[in-house]
């Protein structure tokens, strides 16, 4: 169920962390920290891969990003926060004037449309929205 | 209520970023992404100063956390991921066990009991469980 469906304007929806190695990775948050695996996949741009988790009962996703030809550095811990928006290029707009650096041009994925911008640390957000026509 | 009190063994509880103004960040996550200040209080130890909000109606949290002393940097934007935890002690071995690093002794504040480790890129993880005695 879309944002606009439930009268939500906006919603921060998870964490995006790089992480050196998926499967390490993954053993550490499932068998370690005791999170649920909800989805795992190739991204079919970078030829990297994604996956999300979450503890059990809860609703805040952990998402881990792996990049084939990222070089791991210190600083590429926090790849992303992610926020779920009803408007993605009129919440770039009003970001921007809150003080957000634009990066790059919204895009239109076939499922979602997607913008992202950085805040007044550097940070990256990215904001998505359902695409429902 | 505690984890222990519902059953729940283990959960990620909240995002904590880095910031180098306080006051910019707040106003940018409040009136740029709508997001509800919870809480803003100073920390005793560090002179810093820390900030918890999150969407309205939802339950993951994004802590802010400002260091008077700290060289902002790339790479200093994550802080930490954190989970309340039943058990600090035995979580932090366990997750030795898991491939983390153990980063200090497990501290009992006033209020919580707190350890760190650094999961399997580096990521700092903060452990932390309510004191009930």
């Amino acid at each position: 169920m879309s944002l606009a469906d439930r009268g939500i304007p906006l919603k921060f929806a998870y964490t995006g962390v790089e992480v050196k190695d998926m499967d390490a990775s993954i053993r550490f948050y499932v068998d370690g920290l005791s999170m649920e695996l909800l989805d795992r996949h190739r991204i079919q741009e970078t030829k990297g891969e994604v996956a999300a988790l979450r503890s059990p009962g809860s609703e805040q996703l952990l998402e881990l990003n792996w990049y084939p030809n990222a070089t791991y550095r210190v600083g590429s811990e926090l790849d992303h926060l992610a926020f779920e928006v009803k408007d993605v290029p009129g919440t770039v707009e009003k970001l921007v004037q809150h003080g957000a650096r634009r990066c790059g041009e919204v895009e239109k994925r076939p499922k979602y449309i997607v913008g992202f911008v950085q805040d007044p640390n550097g940070i990256w957000i990215e904001l998505f929205e359902a695409r429902t026509g």
